[in-house]
């Protein structure tokens, strides 16, 4: 299935719950800091052993909202994504960023 | 440009600026968490009021590093969230979830 | 100062700039999110080397909000830390957590 | 009980454990941001009902760590909250911030 069904699926499930009455952004924003929380959670103590299936479950929970915060606010997600990318080639230009993992306020 | 399109552009960005050095499936957990409050930031003192430009930027960045998180663990993110969508409705059947935002343990 | 003094410090400066307004429950725990992710951020890309004064001054701020959440809802700070050390104790009795850093429900 | 001697509840019942081993300043900062969420969990859905006991516990969670964080690390807490409310005062003068919700570099 491709991303564009898979937003659909989303958005369906939601509605068929009459939940939509929850997610206002500002719930969703919330939503979306809880979830990749429980994502973190699977690397609390190690940064090497991790259940590899609860971090699906978790990272699926993340992008599952904001699919529903992009849907909400007639977000493009493709285009976003692309956006912030040349935004971020500007702060961060390859021959100045190039093996470093500086903030570009440091660079 | 489709899904799969820019999860290429995601992925490339990052290897030009040799930085998966620096993405451990731990460190991209941190930053998932990161960016998803400074979209919350977007919301912190009210629920109306908000940038829609930042909640894009910072949506954006969310996503950025989930799809970086699912192409290190070579995770399908399409998969992914259709599992995890359908072990929700197993959680939140129909007809004692809807309208409720009740958690599946208090159903 | 002690920690009596730093609390009347910390709810006096809120005082004088009626922030007091703003600071719903519901927005200072948004608000301790936000802070202990900017903690984070101090250790994103390094476990080992971090700006000492970033971490005090973000681990400041969540305490900080800490400190107004408890004095909002009337929360005996010292008292709920004992109480959930208490409760903490129960679910894991030394004998079994002894050098394991394995969630209770897996003990 | 008084702060001091909650501190050293907190630093004792780790202690007891054999539980130092795990608590990098990373892995403090991972445990802060988790049990912040969780505490944010508690409004997830509204920001008016909430369970005050629930509320309780995550924010001893959140404190907890807080004071271990600053004790792994050398940190006094009362000296570190003042220095940082110092620092906000200039940031946010009275007479600028007063009845405001502006971020400093806007206001």
């Amino acid at each position: 299935m491709n991303f564009n069904d898979v937003k659909k699926e989303v958005i369906q499930f939601t509605a068929d719950r009459n939940w939509d009455q929850f997610h206002s952004p500002e719930n969703l924003a919330k939503s979306i800091v809880i979830e990749a929380a429980e994502l973190l959670e699977c690397f609390q103590w190690s940064n090497s052993e991790y259940d590899i299936n609860a971090v699906k479950e978790e990272l699926a929970d993340v992008m599952n909202y904001c699919i529903q915060m992009a849907d909400k606010l007639d977000i493009d997600i493709e285009d976003c994504i692309l956006e912030k990318i040349k935004k971020n080639a500007e702060k961060y230009p390859v021959e100045k960023s190039f093996g470093s993992s500086k903030k570009y306020t440091e660079l």
